[in-house]
């Protein structure tokens, strides 16, 4: 696949610090899904789900082939504002400087240990490659692990002041127990790294390390005198983004899903493959429409960006999901 | 990953052709592995598994870390005396010959349809290649996928005449059952293709596609009238074996395997990094050593070498089970 690198975005840091993750609510309610406003969006899923499960209905289908996609930065945790995983790299330059004195004087490193905003909205995409290369490489994966888990249980949000594992969508969450619940394998598909998010998708979505596609770094085998380790190499091999995400969907599931949920045009891809089977599908997409009591952007967003695929959703009859209309709450931490 | 090719391998062709596949039998019985003879490897299998599943003793493992891989050829089916997708993509040759004239007077395409054997047992690694791009290219994933299927259901292997889903291991299916029902989650991580081996892992093993990990070749999307498709092209993107088998490992299933078999010295990376873990391990090789019922080869075999392997198995107190002597019954269709 294409060596690729991380979308060029404006930088933004306003990070703060220090407190323990606590675990999103579930909630156990008999309404499955109480956090979804009753209406047609909702109706499309419930509808889909009895569809695929109904063993008399024609669109009954097996077990087995109940696979359900989801993206993950921005359909099931939030993506402002900056992808959660840029800011722990940024978080880690900061960690790291005083093994690297060098940073004080070289870009981009110089710039996030001043916290000099006006250069980091200037910020290229090779600048923002470095940050990445530099963060997530020269370690083994199982230490790599390690600093994000400790990452996790420190840092928290600028806006909402919470853990980032408490910025997972409180409807989504209860879509994925949903689905489970009718026997769909629930899989992520998302343009983050790998090995970033399997430290915390089972803890937070229930989702196992095994059932996580994502972009994925070049990696050594090595035989240590403690044992055999995999060393993180500055390179990447595989970007699990646009068309990269069917490639990847077939590559690790082996399955083309019958439901593929996304928000952004990186998303476009896999729904268009979800579409293309037989029987019934569900192809959906999160806007984000709420700046209120999240953010709103679409086509003109940096991050997150949803145009095309919004124009297709519209001219296919693909589900919108309006976060402002389709969500009674959106956070788990919220009253 | 680094774009490779497949071994060179002495090329003998002996294949008939027709009838239906059958499923292996499983054993029912109240000892969970039949088949295999009472000794120190059934031992070795049991009291691992007796430890780990254990909650009062020391060797506990949670159940979703309880994760086992296998080799496929020579370690859960024969592969001998070619690799069973290569006699697919023999077949494969002769059954696209009308499409292509050229191919009479062309190799190694000739000597596949004139059945020169003298010329076969000459052929290099780049004829090799060239018979697998040739048979693994140029249709969609979903049309390669019946083109297999197809194959399995009437090719009969060249020594027992029986379908090569029948040529799987009987005492290797109770183990994964077995395994299975003290909650491991059992992996087939194999240098064969992936698409290759998804169309009979299920039916045959009890192991879905999405726990599958092997060779994988470039695919590309495309965007038809009819939807949205992957095609395969005839190139490598990565070869899972050797160093890759542990590379793989962490790129699809995330975790570190506490239980790792194989046969061969490409299974060897696979076998310490399974070792390089905390707590117990059960790493394991297949030794073929029974020429009367099925094989016998090891050193000096260009398929299925075990060598080095064999070596270290002996020096780190491995489990080596031998074929003659700790397994009663090797194939399905045995009395």
């Amino acid at each position: 696949m294409s060596r690729a690198s991380f979308p060029v975005i404006g930088l933004l840091i306003l990070l703060g610090a220090c407190s323990v993750s606590e675990q999103p609510l579930r909630s156990p309610a008999e309404d499955p899904l109480p956090s979804w406003n009753d209406g047609p969006t909702k109706q499309a899923i419930t509808q889909f789900v009895a569809a695929v499960t109904d063993p008399n209905g024609g669109g009954y289908v097996e077990a087995s082939q109940r696979i359900a996609v989801f993206d993950n930065d921005g359909t099931l945790w939030a993506e402002q504002p900056l992808y959660f995983q840029l800011l722990f790299a940024l978080d880690r330059v900061r960690a790291m400087a005083a093994e690297h004195p060098e940073w004080r004087e070289e870009q981009p490193f110089k710039a996030i240990l001043d916290d000099d905003r006006e250069a980091l909205g200037r910020m290229s995409e090779h600048d923002i490659v470095q940050i990445v290369m530099a963060t997530h490489a020269g370690m083994t994966v199982d230490e790599f692990s390690d600093q994000v888990a400790g990452w996790l249980a420190t840092a928290r949000h600028p806006r909402f002041d919470q853990p980032f594992t408490q910025m997972a969508y409180q409807p989504m969450l209860e879509l994925l127990d949903y689905l489970r619940a009718n026997d769909f394998k629930t899989f992520i598909v998302s343009g983050g790294g790998i090995d970033f998010m399997r430290v915390f998708t089972e803890q937070v979505y229930g989702i196992p390390p095994e059932q996580v596609v994502g972009s994925v770094g070049v990696t050594r085998f090595e035989l240590r005198d403690d044992g055999a380790v995999l060393v993180k190499e500055p390179d990447i091999e595989f970007v699990d983004d646009k068309e990269g995400k069917p490639v990847g969907i077939n590559q690790f599931i082996g399955r083309r899903p019958i439901a593929a949920f996304g928000n952004s045009d990186g998303d476009l891809a896999m729904l268009q493959y979800t579409a293309g089977g037989d029987g019934p599908r569900l192809m959906a997409l999160v806007h984000h429409d709420d700046s209120e009591r999240e953010w709103t952007y679409d086509r003109d967003s940096s991050i997150g960006r949803l145009d095309r695929a919004l124009d297709e959703a519209r001219d296919r009859a693909w589900t919108v999901i309006s976060i402002k209309n389709d969500w009674l709450k959106v956070f788990p931490f919220e009253n």
